[in-house]
């Protein structure tokens, strides 16, 4: 029988589901919309059903090991969710306790969706046999992995590694979060945005950008024009590189990471946001650090089942550390 | 026969060194003037004169099990220490290896006086049984030693852990590094004189600080002055307060430690920095902290013994973390 690990990636709006081997092949995937399950208890009853149709259609015979789950505001420790702004369920939900009354044979690990994209490039990505290093998540908001002595970083609580909430920019943008100068406000898909409303405020230049309302505007509509030679589209990433950048180094300082692994809308713009971001990481880098210098590296997963793969690591992980004698990894 | 640990500490102007045993007890200690050392296997010699003199003049059946040495830009992976700018010993020095040559039963561990704290806060002090926690040494320069899951952060390189050049205010005062706004050029005892200048030359109220040339005003006189109810001296800790504390809210958001112990001459004004650093972290800090905050904690290391026994805290921990049936330390 194949060892396998369900992946679940929680959305505010659709949650992503599929099982995955120990190579990362994805044997079967599907979701459903999160926002049909206003109780937390009705979602996974119905989770429970689409695993167990799904691992029975899908043609192998299969040894389920476990479960894991990325989702927002989780907390690895306690196994809950707590208080996400962007789910509808409100409080703290004890969302494992409730899978493992589902599985009870099965390991089920929870962890927020930046803790499982750091395992997950660990596991089957990039980052294999790195013991040092962190993924920072470029999208609707900014989230970091951090990975210390080949461990995820949880801090003492739990909440541990939130790059998006560091302040990098005193008196900056005001944040989702209440404070001003986060470097959400910069490096997330809102912060382009807000970087090419302030271009296109400071100059005359042309610009097709000046066509596209900012609400409807993505990070794909700056990449876009910037390739086809847009100043102001990239200056906007050259904004969002310096802070990133000058960002960075503090972290460099904090855990002197091997490499730092992009991922997310923002990191898609390639070349026009990782070329600032390694330059002003260079400029502001205390010097022991420029000899080996942290590699910036955009992130192996594959965008289209990164969100399963990242969750499913979390199983991996968990059994790669356990006693040989209690689970053997290797045998099928 | 009692296992013993010896704690060596260098300084630009003097080695201190000591014998340990488990429970913090230091059993002899003494010094030697470092500058007479422009060769560092000369330097290394004497050591092991000093040390095997130590030992045979201590009065008790000791077994020494290693030698922890905290030393300025000291490399734990490499056992060396680079370009130390405030040693005579130019380029890179394998001081591990040139210990172990005298000491060839005996484990030798290197690494930055601010690690050494932290393992001494977990091995004797204040930290026993934390597994997330840092120290911050506010003394000549500013240090930091992370623990994450009960192990110390050296990063890829060694190198990790330096929050004294973590930018606290871009563009700011200018550091002994070459860049602008470090933490170390508010919160080291140089940082706190200048806070000082700054206040003098912004008003004109009577301070007994007036009559003390910067270049010979320690944290001492600022808090005495403190103390005794000088506005100026208040206001410098203020300032320095606000900085530290805005930058230690960053930290909690890289690692979220369960406590920041504090360490060195500007941490001894207790609550003159201690209250204006928790009332600027916890204004600053991102609101899921806010409900566990992280405490902060002057250091439970005495004073004087601190170095010694910092150093000599790494052998015991890396005593522990050998399998039992290679070394028990419950066995004397």
């Amino acid at each position: 029988m194949k060892p396998i690990s369900i992946g679940i990636d929680i959305g505010g709006t659709n949650t992503k589901y599929g099982i995955a081997d120990r190579e990362g092949n994805i044997l079967a995937s599907n979701s459903i919309p999160t926002t049909n399950y206003p109780d937390p208890k009705v979602f996974v009853k119905a989770m429970h059903q689409a695993i167990t149709d799904m691992i029975a259609d899908c043609g192998e015979e299969v040894e389920l090991l476990g479960i894991g789950i990325g989702a927002p505001n989780a907390n690895y420790y306690t196994g809950t969710i707590e208080e996400a702004p962007n789910l509808s369920w409100k409080g703290v939900v004890p969302l494992v306790k409730y899978f493992e009354e589902y599985f009870p044979h099965a390991s089920v690990v929870i962890t927020n969706d930046a803790n499982a994209a750091a395992i997950g490039e660990m596991i089957y990505g990039g980052a294999k046999g790195m013991r040092d290093f962190c993924v920072i998540t470029l999208g609707t908001g900014v989230g970091s992995g951090f990975v210390v002595n080949g461990g995820l970083v949880y801090g003492h609580d739990g909440f541990a590694g939130e790059f998006g909430h560091v302040i990098a920019v005193p008196g900056g943008r005001l944040c989702t979060c209440g404070r001003r100068g986060c470097v959400e406000t910069y490096g997330s898909a809102r912060g382009v945005v807000l970087s090419v409303q302030e271009e296109l405020a400071g100059t005359t230049s042309p610009s097709k950008l000046r066509s596209i309302a900012p609400e409807d505007m993505t990070p794909k509509d700056v990449f876009l024009a910037a390739e086809s030679g847009d100043v102001i589209a990239q200056h906007a990433f050259e904004a969002t590189g310096k802070v990133l950048g000058e960002s960075l180094a503090n972290l460099v300082a904090f855990t002197s990471p091997e490499a730092i692994f992009f991922f997310g809308g923002v990191a898609k713009a390639g070349k026009w946001i990782l070329e600032p971001i390694e330059r002003h990481l260079k400029q502001n880098l205390l010097n022991i650090y420029q000899k080996n210098m942290v590699k910036l590296i955009p992130s192996y997963l594959p965008e289209s089942d990164a969100a399963i793969l990242g969750a499913s690591s979390l199983v991996w992980k968990e059994v790669d550390h356990m006693p040989s004698q209690a689970r053997s990894t290797s045998s099928a």
